[in-house]
């Protein structure tokens, strides 16, 4: 069942706390790709004047989600396993967007990529890596 | 200059949005290490029962801060540049602790590691590794 | 099975290639940690004195296939799922030794931490974390 | 200075211990891309038909500096400061591929990523993303 890009962001909304707090959008879901978004927002720049690294993971965290949403439906006990981030430079003040792709999708985890990025400035505001652990028997507590 | 508890809990309130919007408290500063803390908060549990991902991203950053703070003093121009976290299994519905600990404290970049637990189970629910470059001349636009 | 320090050593040797090539040894074998080592060997030093990025990730990768092995007995089909590693400091031109313990033991994915360092110096030189794939039925190719 | 591909496989295969034991060779320079490459050996196979984690680390590690040299000319001092990497599938038993790219130049730290994968398989065998300290005045012992 194919969800679309409403779906997946209301999905995300109610199932990430945070997300929606940061006005996460799922702006485009491609078969290979989904494009989301979070408004620029001066509640969430530091001083300095760099975007909080908190909501720069909520929204690479959610657009992992986001793609796996896409790519297997609505499998909402997919959990974060490991992420990984990069910071590469202060975004410019404007809406952040976020490409997300899936690198592998196993049985177990799936492993996803996220390029992280303002529309005005081609060079990657950040990077992140990370696999998300698939809904499967006797899980039970754990997460892997 | 040596922050205190409340004092490092203030920068990171006022300079890490979503830090505050969690309850991020700090516990005890102490010369090697910093136990922070947010209050159990049903609104950060997602379907199935597990702390939002964000939200457990969002303690560790700040812990990192907290201890760069406590070592440092007032180093407010400092910033996230990598992340590396692995979650382990999900929390009881506690409060949430991190305790944070330089690995390394260099000329550029800052070292962290963060133990996530909560009070009742040794077993860790994350744990957490990064860095954050340290103000220098000529930093500009980048964060490294 | 308990396998024993030689035992993991063997197993290792055989079966991580480049563990060998590095002078790979398993010290002792604690109910939870493992201390392994690489000798001191000029070869692996890049100018500028430090050891070769590679020769310590490798130290850092048998490290925690060591403490799985301690742990669950012959687990030979155990792969590496995700490594992250930061580099503290130029290590001493010393024997170079890993601390690893288990961050989680869960059934489809073991967490690892390991902390690298010489023998004459209390800062680590390296610090890692990961995890293993545990053998599963379906696994075919894939490695989680 | 702009180093050819041999020039980078000569600073590598004699600055970087164990790129030369894996038979690391630079075979494309372009200007926003290195494509790298380690011959299949059957002495690099583990158990259960898999590349061992550490050559395949080494290949990352060593394509990262390659990418750096090639665009910053003769670095030799630049040295690791972080690597990430994710094993997604077993690889075929061919020639191992690695195509890797800068996420970012800044002063002190080159973020680099590295597709890892062998020639007739368009899905990745492994996925890192990583930084490189800089030389820069005052490193002493340290690495960022």
């Amino acid at each position: 069942m194919k969800l679309t890009a409403k779906e997946i962001e209301s999905v995300i909304g109610e199932g990430v706390p945070l997300a929606h707090q940061i006005g996460f959008q799922v702006v485009e879901v491609h078969p290979e790709y989904t494009i989301t978004r979070i408004p620029f927002n001066s509640n969430w720049i530091r001083p300095g004047g760099t975007i909080s690294g908190p909501v720069i993971m909520a929204l690479a965290d959610a657009s992992m989600y986001a793609i796996i949403l896409a790519t297997l439906g609505p499998a909402e006990m997919a959990v974060t396993s490991n992420i990984n981030i990069n910071f590469l430079q202060r975004p410019k003040p404007e809406d952040l967007y976020a490409k997300a792709t899936l690198l592998r999708l196993g049985k177990r985890l799936a492993f996803c990529e996220v390029n992280l990025f303002t529309g005005s400035d081609p060079a990657l505001v950040a990077h992140a890596t990370g696999s998300y652990a698939l809904p499967g028997k006797g899980l039970g507590n754990e997460m892997g």
